[in-house]
């Protein structure tokens, strides 16, 4: 970090004052939930619940260790391919995670979670958490370079918040359906970084770039992070769907997708290329697009080909946007997208709201099955099956949650309905916003008003932060910049 | 990649030619089964199924996670340790792959889970699938440098076709057992990538690597792939055996083996060098040999000193392999193997094959227990539980398979015969067919005629592709070459 | 390995000699426990068990596996951050751990699992192998670039079974608990390598760094390392816990300290520094702090802010040691720490004994209610929960082991008298002896006589090894210094 002494502390107290805070609101507040407190003993008898394999840990927790790497190691090292900044894009992703999921936990806590005076979390809330930071990752993409550690915390505070309202909003509100996050995690996370990227406009950007040698192990090191996060993205769209089928159901799809989506990648990566030849940040980036687009489907019955073409017109519709839509973005509307988050997640991401809104709108009894569309509210036990949602409320009472599952496909028709609104709204919408800073991510726009004030909120958020009139300070900003290259330098003298 | 302007479009339209034929064939043929689609509901309630953790998702998915990162990260790492070659290692093993697992879904899918116009899929088919790459990725290994994508895709084309039907008449016709694959995945996709390597055969083929320093790093980035391999093998051999105590034998075994393995083959690597110096290339390779080796035999009652035993040998003959046998292959039989393939996949696998054997022709029901050797038939579903069989045929109907499981110990000991039959046939044999392109690996070759229909078709394949004429061709494959260099420059003006 | 020639046939030798013996014990002692046995279909009907799944295979594989990646790839790449001793560090740690797994199976068996003349092994044993291996590959970190591979060997074979023994006092004869190993496998890994540590000072050991540009991306491979060890930690505390609520809880645990942690590591770091900088190596280890320090004390009712306390408090103290203590152990102590063990094994280890012996002291039935601290000896098999020991012992007859779980609650209180003695004692007793060779690891050193006892048998240990004179031969372990380069010459030539 090269800057000056009297920003030498800020780091420091941020973190610090941060953390005190959240020891304080986790004592208030956060508690075990059912299954993972003491008194299991008792729930399980209580619920007359055969096994302990059918506490929610074991339903969960390797989608959740799966998710967590592509967290940490997949979009921590997908940002390691410019050769200057591999620490900034680890260490910082490193940084904003670990703060955003204790923030997170609170806040979807809150929204979601909140009973009787306390937040009851499970290994649920941790992969929520998990996917709330997801969306932070993806707006640091656009950043990378740009901002110091600090400017991130306090982005991961004001993206997580705006975040989980829109979540609620999205989710509990009106009920959609968005499993694998396309609308709240991937499409929000690129518009609102995408926002960020245009106050933060810094004309000579990328002439300071110097290709060398390294880069070639920088490429290298972001293949890790391609693969971590091509591989286990499967579990990223599944990890939160309905127990049984609809898990089992939205990882084939994701798997589909994305398989689909390598070949078309390489196809137009090599189509658009004057020699023929392959662009390593096609391979590292649009590969993925297949995930992000069949995210709010996955676990929907989307079936297998629905998977293929869907990860099929991603991967080129998402190179497409490499070669042509980012330096457009970048010359006109001085929108600078370090990473092309815009690709791999923004328009993906929408792609991804528009199938769930189809697939969902065509979901009847044929298709579900006539056991699935029943309500199986007061069915002995042998069916209870906890729902799907991402906000999941825990009552503590009601501990297997056998009142919720079928109302999932029941509703879908209808939901389809809904889905379809702020989906297909957002289309146009996206695209004509986009020369503005939009309203905190497409999803909400679509839901009269709610984008609005998202925006008034986030403009706010940008504007009248501590160190808001920083941000735009070209002599601070221009020593993020040092970071990257101050790093090697603080370890050839640190060590 | 570098190639001149009329083979500019080739790389494009067989990709997306490709990826539209799949999409169609999915479209026609492809569906869920039943634990994956939302009937699985009314499944439930007529299997009298008590929780969703008896969907096969629970018993199966976390392996199968396991396994996508040894075929992507595993496999494709394993291939940088040639500092111009990172990219296309881990680059077109990525292409291939994701091509490969659609292409095995409908292949496997066609002769395994076939039922009534439909091929419905689960998660043991991804596993399958990810099973079927794997042997190409070995093929791979054989030719890292001297092809092409296009080449790579046309030979995964042809390999996993051949594969599917090598593995058919041996799991499904002939009933031998093979959980972990050694005989039709690793010496299968050994011995054909050893043919296809011999028909592109080049003289100057090392002459042009020059080791330079970041030679250092590219072994770390090799080291990744070795480590992820050897820590998830466990997975690999007990991804798709019996559920229960099959799994959990798998698995053990497995991690004996390795475990022995590492300490053979640094002892032989010391002891064969002139100086007692430790070779990364054997590091990085033999010490894998006891996951192939153990491969066959995993599931059965190998026991833990059985699994030391064929870890310690394995990793001995491997290393003697890397260090006599693969020069001598180069240099009298005129066959490159850059990776080692023979050493780390086709002679484990051969040893595979034979423990395997063995240890099935002492299967009795003193070893396996009465019930164990019992026919369930007719068990209440207390006892139900799915088979072992990777080529699990999965009738919609009988939903939990109760009818296979028993029959697996129960025909072990005259499967012991079967399989005996194919595998000491093949070893001889192996060895004296190493000259000339062997038929399409050893499996094939006991199993009297189907071996040399496989190799007439395998020649067929090299001969007759629609490109067949340019895998010969020296101009064109020398641009093979350019592909590593030619990324690099691809990136920096790319970027 | 640059040795001169008298040394060319140790390594070979000595491997090979040590296999030969596990195999021969292995053939003597050990089978599969009835849940990987054949016989587990009798094991089923016996006990009225209704379904595979609960099998102790799917309760903790996939923690399993976690482990696997923290000890093979976390632990060898954390180690890969000199440029000099990429090599050393991954390769090294993956031959030790190979042969001490093996070896920790047969020791730890014989004190655990020995019934009727043999070691009966299953998932179970494989995670505690790995865990005491983790123990030596923190041993490691001390002596990296200053050890030869038989140095290592040899240090395995003692540090294993003193590990053992130490493991075996604390958790079956004390009855402490210790499900993360904070105790037995950090502090006793931590001051058992700084003891060897301080036997081999060597007076000019970093003098032959030079930091170059490799150093770079040293970093970023040493960030690997990191991350994994990070992300999958909560499977590491959580791998051997009481099915059901302790795991869970014992995940969300180390979830929160790990990431308030990180917080607070980065602040010291860049507190500390006097631009404000951030140093690497804090990030790459103090951030893995809050790991350790909550480990004992996860499966308890410790309260998620009871883990950010736990969090913050060791990321402050972690990188303190390391700005502080970590150069004073050096210059005035004369023992060289080249990883900073001490800060990232040894301190937090303390803390989290005594974090454990707090929270068991507060135990009590209505924290971990009625039915938890009901002894549930004669329920019906629907409460049937196997214990959380890692000392597990699974008497073949009494399969489901029905009778230990709530004990684990019940004796609590009085445990937390228990583990409050040792752990209390050894914190002011760990610094005082620090100076000198510490009595092999501190949580023993509470248990009268038994610390003195271990640590006579250390000094043992490394005064009468076959090679102890070797040991402090400046000759023999300056070759040591030789080998990051060597191996590096050896691939260039070998290759």
């Amino acid at each position: 970090m090269v800057w000056n002494t009297n920003l030498r502390w800020r780091l420091p107290v941020t973190c610090l004052l941060l953390e005190v805070a959240l020891v304080v609101l986790f004592c208030i507040f956060v508690r075990y939930d059912p299954d993972a407190d003491a008194h299991w003993m008792d729930e399980k008898l209580a619920g007359n619940i055969s096994s302990d394999l059918e506490n929610e840990f074991y339903y969960r927790y390797p989608s959740f260790q799966d998710v967590h790497v592509m967290i940490f190691v997949g979009f921590g090292f997908l940002m390691t391919f410019l050769q200057r900044y591999g620490y900034s894009g680890v260490g910082f992703n490193f940084l904003l995670a670990a703060f955003g999921i204790q923030w997170a936990l609170l806040l979807q806590g809150w929204l979601h979670c909140y009973r009787e005076g306390y937040i009851l979390i499970g290994v649920e809330n941790l992969i929520n958490a998990d996917f709330c930071v997801g969306s932070v990752c993806v707006a640091f993409g656009a950043l990378l370079g740009k901002v110091s550690p600090i400017q991130l915390l306090i982005m991961t505070l004001f993206q997580v918040t705006l975040f989980s309202g829109n979540e609620f909003i999205l989710l509990s509100l009106l009920e959609v359906k968005d499993a694998g996050g396309s609308m709240t995690i991937h499409t929000f996370g690129a518009y609102f970084g995408l926002t960020v990227s245009w106050i933060l406009y810094r004309p000579n950007l990328h002439h300071s770039k110097q290709p060398q040698s390294p880069v070639y192990h920088s490429d290298l090191f972001a293949m890790i992070g391609t693969l971590f996060l091509w591989i286990y993205w499967p579990s990223f769209n599944s990890a939160v769907s309905s127990h049984g089928d609809a898990q089992h159901r939205a990882a084939i799809n994701t798997y589909c997708s994305l398989a689909a989506c390598v070949l078309t990648s390489v196809a137009l990566s090599s189509a658009l290329h004057k020699k023929g030849k392959l662009d390593m940040v096609h391979i590292q980036n649009a590969t993925l697009a297949g995930g992000v687009a069949v995210g709010t489907a996955a676990e929907m019955m989307l079936m297998p080909y629905g998977s293929l073409i869907v990860g099929f017109s991603s991967g080129i519709i998402s190179t497409l946007g490499f070669v042509y839509l980012k330096p457009f973005l970048e010359s006109r509307l001085r929108i600078q997208d370090t990473c092309g988050i815009h690709n791999l997640h923004g328009i993906p991401g929408i792609i991804g709201g528009i199938t769930g809104a189809v697939t969902a709108a065509f979901a009847n009894s044929a298709v579900y099955g006539e056991e699935g569309c029943l309500n199986t509210r007061g069915l002995p036990s042998v069916l209870s099956t906890p729902p799907s949602d991402p906000q999941n409320l825990k009552l503590p009472g009601q501990g297997r949650h056998r009142l919720r599952r079928s109302s999932w496909c029941c509703r879908a028709g209808n939901t389809g309905a809904r889905q379809a609104a702020p989906s297909l709204v957002s289309w146009p919408w996206g695209v004509s916003t986009l020369p503005s800073p939009p309203p905190g991510g497409l999803p909400e726009s679509g839901e009269g008003g709610v984008g609005d004030k998202a925006s008034v909120l986030q403009v706010l958020a940008a504007g009248s932060l501590p160190l808001g009139s920083w941000w735009s300070h070209p002599e601070k900003s221009r020593q993020g910049w040092g970071w990257g290259w101050g790093w090697t330098q603080a370890l050839l003298r640190g060590n």
